[in-house]
Formats: structure tokens, C-alpha cells, sequence
């Protein structure tokens, strides 16, 4: 049964977590798409990354980010993270009592619209490929479609240590072996499935050059906006939201190292706390 | 003040703990070396990796680590990994009575007895090489070396990976790039300042032919059998001593990747326990 619709007052602020970094290119398509909302940012980075990490696991660590963000009121809280997206987000759903946007359900409606012969491809963190989510999601949407999926391990490191840029040979050699079985698969549409891997679009388009890209994070603020200006929250204000970051670790690092996803200076406002009763 | 020595039981056994997986090259040295020892590892895989975290983090970890082993009486704890060594050690020490053996102290020895040209190369995680231990140990030992450290923050991953073979371009290349700045100073030593990086041996050998390798886990376990030996606490058993393994992650991928560093099918007795309250 479905808990009973909220009344919510738009002026609240949006909640988005990821496990690090990477929800910052979310970030950075909400500063574009809704620029008149409050957000609130947590990044787990004192115990990033996620995406090799087991369910259990997972699901404890979401709980933990998603208690925090409702400490604030939130009207809606956008899960970045594709690994716990996959991972915990029905579980979460059932627990909380806020709209809980993630990732995957987006990009995999825009990936059924787009295909058309029906071969979909999916790259993301080992947890993400394991749990199944985009396959279990698109079959739902059209069981006509067959989904490839590529656990690609090696391309969070390679982006957060710089190495993402079109002609680096480590990088490209990577995408090479991780996209060759989606290249012989013929695939005609691929979702970038973690939040990292906008940066390795441009990559990604030169191995797969007759494919459409979905990045999912960008799927998912889209599917926000609309879902605030179909039930009316968008945030009323004239001006520019108000933005608050905060971290698990190093408040320094992270804002050193965030401005690479953001690319603005809007990072002197960071600040650290602790979960899990750590 | 240093603490009054213990009486200690030659027949307890000896703690080692890691972030992940590395710490497993060292059990194999250990095996090898000590084999009828009793040893309880412990993987803290919830929240690998520490090299890329803050100093206050990783001590914190590293405290419940050592607590953890402490509540099997060991004789020693050896600390496999560098970065929780080199970030928390000192704190350790002074916390609890038991001694800690580190891969950084004895390493640096092996580096000061082997360098003729005074030029020694360090290669660690992130937060191992801002720590700055081993220029600061090294430099102790013998002010006239010269410490050049380089960061490489992707071979953890590459050789979680399997990248790790010659001939593979990926990792040649990152190894590469690393070691190029320890070229071009002329070094004549090289400590393999992390537990993953005995699986990249022949390639940083075929990279600096010239070089003496230091294993900085190897290091510690010819430390820790001299320590033993010395103070009459050799485990007296005739028989292989017994192996208990934790992690605070799913075991059983612990198992399936353990295998890469152990080479051995040991791990079929790994548990699984919750660190930090969580």
C-alpha cells in the first residue's frame, strides 16, 4: 500500500547523495535545469566507492545518507549514485516517506524510446551490472528489448585520477576492451550508468560512433523537473538557490577535487560529518 | 615512558590487518616464513580503500581494526597496510599495549642498507605519500639520502583489475608515467610501498633495471620473524599453525579475489563482522 500523499511545501530544499564526487555532474545539470531550487549534497566519502561493495553493505550505507538528507526536510531526495540506485532504492522507498528519484528508471525509459533495434547497452560499476536494475527495468518496459551489460571497474579511477581525455592510450584502451562485447553485440543505444562517466563522453561516442549515449544522471534531473512542475513544488524564488555541501571525509580534498565534476568555484561551503556512529 | 614489557605467550597468535586485499601478500610472506604461527587477518572491505582518504579517517578505521585483533589476545599486530601505517601507527602505539609492526620502518632499513647513489624511490597510495613516513624515516636513518615519492593512486585498481601481467599497455603505461620522475633522478632503490604491488614486481623491474626492489609487506615479515625470534616468542607448535580470516564486506567476493594474492584456496574460513558501531 502506498503511503498517503504528502502536502509539500515547494520552498523546501532538494536532497542528492552519492557515494563521492560523481554526483556533482548531477549537480552541476541541476545548477542548469533548476536554478531556482535549494540543494542540499552529501558525499560518502569516507567510505567511497560503492560500486564494488555487496548489497548488505550498500543498503546500510544508503540508509545512513538518506536519513541524514531528510534531517533537512527535503521535498524530494535524487540518489546520484547508480550503485545504490540499483542497489537499495526499493528498499529505501519503503522505509521513507519522501520522493526518491533515481537514476535508473530515467535513463531506462529514455534507452527504450531511443533504441530501435532493441539492443541495448549498459556500463556501470560492478554492483550496478550485478544487481540487474536496468535489465529487470527495461525488459519491464518493452520485453522486446535485449540489454548488454559491461561492469567496467577501472574507469572511476581513471576518471578521478584525470585520465579521461580523448587520445590518452590507458583510458581508451580500457573503454576499448570494456565496450568491444557491446560493439559485437550491435548495439544502437548505451547508457552511461555512474555519474563519472559523462566525462568520458566524448570517448565512449568515437567507439560506439552509430549509438545514441543516455547519460543517467542527466536523465534523472530531467525526470525530477518534470515530476516537480507536474505536482507544483517547484521552489517559487526569484533568485538562485541556495547551495550546501557536505562530506564523510576531508571537507579540503573534496572541494579541491570537485571542482573537475562541477568546473565552478562554488565549493567553499563544504562541510564534514560523520555516520554510520563512527 | 614506554610501557613495562608483557609476559607474553609465544602460542598466541599474531593479528594482520589490511584495508582489503592487499594485506593477503603479506599472510603468503607469513605462511612461508612462519608457518606455525596462528594468524588473524582482518579485511576491512566495507570501506576500502583508505589510500585516498584524510589522515583522521584512516586513523579512525585503523583504531577499530587494531581494537578488533586485540580482542583475540595476539602477540603482535602487523600492520600490512602502508597507508594505515604510515597515516596512524604512532597513534596506535601510544592507545594500545601491544606491539605494531609496520611496513614502513623496515622497509626504509632494507632501502638505507641497499642504496649506494643515496637516491631512493618510494611509490605508494595517495595518503601514504603525504604522510610523508618514509622520507621522514629514511631521512632519519641516514641524512644524506635523497627520498623522490611518487603517488599512484591506480594500481590498486589495476591489479584488483587483473592488469597486471607484462605486456598489457595499460598498466605499462600508467607504471610508466609513475616512474618516470624516479628515471630521471637516477635512483638505485625502489620500495614498493603497498601490499598490492608485489603482483606489478617484473614490471617496475623491467622498468628501472638498475633498481633494487623493496616488497614493504616482505620487509615487515622478516622484521616481525627476527622480533619473535629475539624475544623467545616463536610459536613453539610443531604442526602449521591455524588461519582465521575477517572481512567487514561480503566474504564471499573477499574469497573469490583473495585468491589473486594468496594463491592458495585457504580462504574458505573467511567471516564476516561490523566495524565502527554500524
Amino acid at each position: 500500500m502506498s503511503p498517503a500523499p504528502r502536502s509539500v511545501d515547494p520552498a523546501l530544499p532538494i536532497g542528492v547523495f552519492d557515494s563521492g564526487l560523481g554526483g556533482l555532474t548531477v549537480v552541476k545539470k541541476l545548477l542548469e535545469q533548476l536554478p531556482h531550487e535549494d540543494i542540499i549534497y552529501l558525499g560518502d566519502t569516507a567510505r567511497v566507492p560503492y560500486g564494488d561493495k555487496s548489497r548488505d553493505t550498500i543498503i546500510r550505507y544508503t540508509r545512513e545518507d538518506v536519513r541524514f538528507l531528510m534531517g533537512f526536510g527535503v521535498k524530494a531526495i535524487c540518489i546520484a549514485c547508480n550503485t545504490a540506485d540499483s542497489m537499495a532504492r526499493l528498499q529505501m522507498e519503503a522505509e521513507f516517506d519522501v520522493p526518491i528519484i533515481g537514476a535508473v528508471g530515467p535513463a531506462a525509459r529514455k534507452a527504450v524510446k531511443s533504441t530501435k533495434s532493441k539492443r541495448i547497452g549498459v556500463i556501470g560499476t560492478s554492483a550496478t551490472v550485478r544487481s540487474g536494475a536496468y535489465p529487470a527495468v527495461i525488459e519491464k518496459l518493452d520485453p522486446t528489448c535485449r540489454v548488454i551489460q559491461q561492469a567496467c571497474p577501472l574507469l572511476v579511477p581513471l576518471v578521478e585520477a584525470g585520465r579521461f581525455h580523448r587520445g590518452d592510450v590507458v583510458v581508451e584502451t580500457v573503454l576499448h576492451d570494456y565496450l568491444l562485447p557491446l560493439m559485437e553485440e550491435e548495439i544502437d543505444t548505451i547508457i552511461l550508468g555512474c555519474t563519472h562517466y559523462p566525462l568520458l563522453y566524448d570517448i565512449v561516442a568515437d567507439l560506439l560512433p552509430e549509438a545514441a549515449l543516455i547519460c543517467s544522471g542527466f536523465a534523472s534531473v530531467d525526470f525530477l523537473r518534470d515530476k516537480l512542475a507536474e505536482t507544483g513544488t517547484l521552489n517559487p524564488q526569484k533568485g538562485t538557490g541556495s547551495h550546501r555541501f557536505f562530506v564523510t571525509d576531508a571537507p579540503e580534498r573534496f572541494a579541491k577535487h570537485g571542482s573537475l565534476f562541477l568546473q565552478t568555484p562554488v565549493l567553499d561551503v563544504c562541510e564534514k560529518v560523520t555516520l554510520g556512529g563512527c
